[in-house]
């Protein structure tokens, strides 16, 4: 094999093509910035597939369990949608629908004859991240040096989702490394933004924001060590959680700087409303992943806990931290408003606001930072320069030569910090609620400093790094879109530091019209149950949950 | 301050001489092996206080609660049996009985007022390794650089039981660096095991071991890399858990390698019950010790796991893995007997018992030792060079030159392996439970290849490692003594290796007569419950619980 990369990338794209049948490529791919309705236009899809790929995942379960939809169905409507989505935002790095469809003719017939569904995701299509291993498959990660080694076994994940009846068809595009919060690599090049290509989808998990977000997906399985499930989730309009680490399994995933478990990155769901998200977590620990997993930590979904919350909702209401600032980067004006608008309609609905005070966040971005480029890179160069391939441009923060590989005993002095930053941050968080004399439910906090960005414009991670550093769980809530009549530009602004005033001088009311804006509500640790309970309830209030 | 080590050491053992109260001095030091019984003949204990010192923690919490007993003269009882302790086997790093009475006349005080406990160890004196930190004394560790540094806050674990209504009394020995199985230091030199001067007390919790072996304390508190816990444990015939990484609140607490995260050290208690054990448990979670310390799992104590085992004594009976020897050092003669002995009773009792085979036990001893060893001991040999002090012997091992400190891409490929290994682990207990149509409740296994041994004899942790390792949950029962008339050399026995040719060639049936024999418990991760609950049944069919 003397291939060069580029031929090696360009026999990939072309495998990718080619596993798109003639009948549902587009003739015609439109040249407006936004895709979005497209799918919907196109004429591909029946009507029947429309109303499928419009539904939400907890519906299509339940007609899957009760028989009235077949698995066939209902796969290949996401098949189609899923070619679609490909053509138009370039956003998969595998696409295998005959497979996929051998695989749900299959659970029909296992319905048929025993009447019950084999699991709580019976013929439910689940895209992947380009990270999680299916037999017999390649899995690239976006990097060149990989293609052409096909998986001998299943990640965990993949297999207990298997078990639980999902059935796989796509797996979505990631950055090469997955260090960065956009979607670009040598083999497929960049993905965009179903709803304007100069924007950017998010990253790492941004294949499936952009899948999830024009519905050739359902719900898509992301990774976040950094941002990389709720970014894509922000970016288009999407609910994504960024469990804490134990919850769901991540063995014999792949992934970049393998082994590395000062910061750990975690799975997750990203989907249309916070009750997709949590069927997708019921039906993963209905599987016992401690079982299989020895990161994974034994504990089934707790419906006390949101109980808990729910009780909280009937009497009382809800006591929520609120910051809309960390001191490193100011939010441009529509993620300020965006912030505000929940604030208001959660005061408005009688739950208490208080001010959260970011603890130490800018020691936190340093402490993390150094983290991910402990190794001096010498882990994503190996895999970068195995093909001979360049880096991508987005990478060069991580790759900054200036970064040696540390010490060991450096590295456990940077453990140490970390735990301590933890439990100073519980500190404050128990502090607040002696003093309010009642349990601090959630935070609210801005997830990006930006509505969905341009690309090459993302700069600044903390909002989303600091939540990884201390292991919280975090949900995304989609909230509104950027208005350049509302959102005006501040040009009296007074920036905190060279950065704030590089992302603050990159907003332009114009550019970002229409671009989603979020929140995101984050827990303690391990607190699934609550936080989704939350931010279900403040979709809810928004308007824009798909809640049954 | 140019004191020499020597005189630092000797200042130490002076204020530690000094903090215990003339009256309590013992005019003639016994000269007979066993100095088991001398408290109970000493004279210096009234009936009462041998009475509380002899009966059981949740039998005295009990009466605390009902202000059947005054925490006065509990305190004064165990202060009065540590003090002649540590005359006997010298177990003490810091004594400190009239902060003790000052604390318990407080509780005291409250009671009288409230009428009711602060909470669930009210007034109960505690025992704590010289690891745990509290505000105003010091943490030496073994370390003769760390004296004269005083502490200014409790470690979390210390303020939790605290809160809980424990007393603090005593912190007890430990053998310099932590990594040794047996207690010496060049501060107060080697502790003893009460039962016979001539046999380690264990290590490196050994301070507790013989402290609450001879009943100076009811509860101590110890910590667990590689049986830290356990072993001190066995060779002292009492019960102690290995709780897994992210039960109970390591955070604050002093260490060797602090940050290091590749392996968990975790911390647990030692007592004279299965039942005493569970209310420590019990006591701690009752604090929600993960709202201070963020690797604590927000798991309270699941009662309904305790009785899905008690449930399966009620019919069925419990399924059980076994295995005796792990392919590396074949345990003594005594110790085969004593498992055997478990298993006898179980099968009578109508449990099932299983083979088990060790996965892989030799690669996971090669894993952990390298993972001990990481750093090249630049930490443990800082803190030892710090004051000029040499290293104790039994740590040649792990200060061997030969010994580098690892590169991080080595050590992120370690912990890669580390989880496959304990993935594989699962497998196999998910495997053999598939085959049995049942579930696997948990393993018996040996804990040393050895009956509490003699002095520098200690030589492989394998059996307590390995479990590390895993971060299985791991409970020590005690089982039995060693008999010269039973237990006799198999003079015909061939070797697995040259370790395990020492090992058995070390075994001599006189030296070792009466020495405690015991068994762990194995459970998966995070089965605190349900473990301990197992081994209290094996306990109660043994005869030698204390369960009330």
């Amino acid at each position: 094999m003397t291939a060069t990369w580029e031929e090696r990338a360009a026999d990939k794209r072309h495998r990718i093509e080619q596993s798109i049948p003639a009948e549902w490529k587009v003739k015609s791919l439109p040249t407006a910035d936004s895709v979005f309705d497209f799918p919907e236009k196109s004429g591909l899809l029946s009507e029947k597939e429309r109303e499928i790929t419009q539904s939400s995942a907890t519906d299509l379960v339940a007609k899957l369990a009760k028989g009235e939809l077949k698995s066939v169905d209902v796969t290949l409507a996401f098949c189609k949608r899923a070619a679609l989505a490909h053509q138009l935002v370039n956003c998969v790095l595998e696409f295998f629908p005959e497979a996929a469809l051998a695989q749900a003719k299959g659970l029909d017939a296992y319905f048929e004859e025993h009447k019950k569904p084999v699991g709580p995701l019976h013929g439910l299509p689940i895209s992947l991240k380009d990270q999680l291993r299916i037999k017999g498959l390649e899995t690239s990660m976006g990097y060149v040096s990989w293609l052409g080694k096909y998986e001998t076994r299943d990640s965990i994940l993949t297999a207990l989702l298997r078990k639980a009846g999902a059935v796989f068809y796509v797996k979505t595009s990631v950055p090469q490394t997955l260090m960065v919060c956009e979607t670009i690599n040598n083999i497929t090049g960049r993905t965009l933004n179903p709803r304007n290509k100069n924007w950017s989808c998010g990253g790492s998990s941004g294949g499936e924001g952009a899948m999830v977000g024009i519905r050739g997906s359902i719900i898509g399985v992301g990774t976040d060590i950094g941002g990389s499930i709720r970014v894509p989730s922000a970016f288009n309009f999407l609910y994504g959680i960024r469990p804490s680490h134990g919850r769901m399994p991540y063995g014999y995933m792949a992934n970049s700087m393998e082994g590395q478990e000062t910061v750990h990155s975690v799975v997750g769901p990203i989907a249309h409303s916070a009750s997709d998200l949590r069927l997708f977590l019921t039906s993963v620990l209905s599987e016992e992943p401690w079982k299989y997993d020895s990161k994974v930590v034994p504990l089934p979904w707790r419906s006390h806990e949101e109980e808990a919350i729910r009780t909280k909702l009937q009497s009382g209401g809800l006591t929520l931290g609120f910051f809309n600032c960390d001191g490193n980067v100011l939010p441009h004006p529509p993620v300020l408003r965006g912030l505000d608008t929940v604030v208001s309609v959660l005061k408005k609905n009688g739950h208490s606001i208080v001010p959260w005070t970011p603890y130490k966040h800018d020691f936190a971005v340093d402490l993390i930072y150094g983290i991910y480029s402990a190794d001096g890179s010498t882990d994503v160069l190996r895999d970068i320069n195995a093909s001979g391939e360049p880096a991508i441009p987005n990478i060069k923060d991580l790759l900054n030569p200036s970064v040696r590989k540390a010490d060991l005993n450096d590295v456990w002095d940077v453990q140490l910090q970390k735990w301590k930053y933890q439990c100073e941050y519980l500190d404050k968080w128990r502090v607040l609620e002696e003093e309010l004399g009642k349990e601090l439910d959630a935070i609210i906090a801005p997830i990006t400093p930006t509505a969905a960005i341009r690309h090459n414009q993302f700069r600044y991670y903390g909002y989303a790094s600091v939540i990884n550093l201390l292991d919280f769980t975090s949900v995304v809530v989609p909230v509104t879109f950027a208005d350049k009549t509302i959102d005006v530009k501040n040009e009296e602004y007074k920036p905190l530091n060279e950065l704030d005033a590089l992302v603050n001088k990159e907003y332009d009311a114009e550019a970002y019209h229409g671009a989603p804006v979020a929140v995101q509500i984050i827990g303690r640790k391990l607190s699934e149950e609550r936080t989704l309970a939350i931010a279900e309830e403040i979709g809810r209030l928004l308007g824009n949950s798909v809640t049954p």
